[in-house]
């Protein structure tokens, strides 16, 4: 069957995340199988780059469908938006070889974590940004968050009850810009990220910016991998996949 | 009874508009006299700087509510915010005289509008952004938009049906900012607006980007004063009341 190559775009906040549920729950993964199959009319198989969880949000989320189509690329991607719902959008969909595979091909991956650092509340904010009321040290943050940057096992800023290989990933780039009494932006680049390790990571941060922390007690955390001293999970409406990248560099999902 | 300023921001997603209606429906005037009387224990008359509809966003809607309380304008702005519901919040809150009336005594006011100019709609940007597919031409947009500043009487911009002594208002400033392919942002500033003014307004210059009507049609459009002549009102969800003035340069919404 031909394989496709999509780019999507959704708005996190109504799904319970990328993943089909068994009891059929909204999922992100679970809207696009269905409108390719009722395009194409025979069942399609969705891959992504990844798991989202419940209403995580993505700009470039990767995924990979097998189809049998008499439509061409950018009809397909018409049609599909089309079907979809006004929170999910393709945004690129491309012919890709028979063998790609969203998840493991990838190289890295980029996600932006949004805070909305002011004493006040912030309707218009309210689904993209964790509101932080109290000033956050961005000096300590960033000092702290040079630690993190490297191949370390994570295993302290796992979910508690993952189940997987290995808990060691190579963060590429941690990067925070923005201000204090403003909106401040956390990147996080990473060869592959575990269960709830950018939210975990961002509340261990946050807790370092309001001085509960020291910055210089990562290395400290990362040596004891134990989720128990690690800081609070930061919610989930803050979080954006913002792209994939590939060993194709026409394939990086943010170009 | 002392008068309180309040400043106000909102999602107006999920709200019929600023003002109350006799039907009960959800206002943001009606959720900020509600949350207010819940605090001071008595009625509250909340005045606002103008109705927005249904759909409208602010970041700086102005209002005013004369209310008998103990409490600081500190310790009131956090109680409101401690009671209003998520997309409504008060930004700022100050004593203030009691004759301030927030519509009479504005001198102008400032709305932005959002277009997401691009062949695929955006779900990150539903909320906020009129999705126009098509390429829209800014240079013909800005030089059509030169003809609406200054003192003109703008009845072919007008709703349908509106009872106003006078249609003619000053735009002090129209400006468009942005890219073709991706978000283009309109601000109009203005002494006073007539409703559906801006999205009356905005939609005919979408006409203009279109080249469905030339740029130099404006001033025959004004001298028509005929709504039928102009073009289609853009929708709500595209505009922000973002500030508004008054004679105490300190009582701008936006500093």
């Amino acid at each position: 069957l031909p394989n496709f190559r999509l780019i999507v775009e959704y708005d996190g906040t109504d799904f319970e995340g990328w993943q089909v549920q068994p009891k059929g729950s909204r999922t992100v993964q679970g809207c696009i199988a269905e409108s390719f199959e009722g395009i194409v009319g025979a069942p399609v198989a969705v891959l992504g780059s990844g798991r989202t969880d419940a209403g995580v949000h993505a700009e470039g989320q990767v995924a990979s469908a097998l189809a049998e189509t008499r439509l061409d690329p950018e009809e397909l991607r018409r049609a599909l938006n089309a079907k979809l719902p006004d929170d999910i959008a393709v945004v690129r969909l491309e012919r890709t070889n028979e063998s790609f595979d969203p998840r493991r091909d990838a190289l890295s991956k980029h996600y932006r974590y949004r805070i909305w650092n002011h004493p006040i509340r912030s309707p218009l904010r309210a689904r993209r940004f964790w509101w932080r009321r109290a000033a956050l040290d961005l000096v300590a943050m960033r000092r702290a968050a040079e630690a993190l940057v490297g191949e370390h096992d994570f295993e302290s800023f796992q979910a508690t009850g993952s189940d997987v290989k290995t808990t060691v990933r190579r963060l590429l780039r941690v990067e925070i810009v923005g201000e204090t009494g403003g909106e401040i932006v956390l990147d996080f680049e990473g060869d592959g990220f575990l269960r709830y390790m950018v939210r975990n990571l961002v509340g261990t941060l946050a807790e370092v910016g309001l001085s509960r922390r020291s910055a210089d007690e990562m290395g400290k955390l990362l040596a004891a991998r134990d989720r128990g001293q690690a800081g609070a999970t930061a919610p989930a409406l803050g979080l954006t996949l913002m792209a994939v990248r590939y060993p194709d560099a026409s394939a990086r999902s943010d170009e």
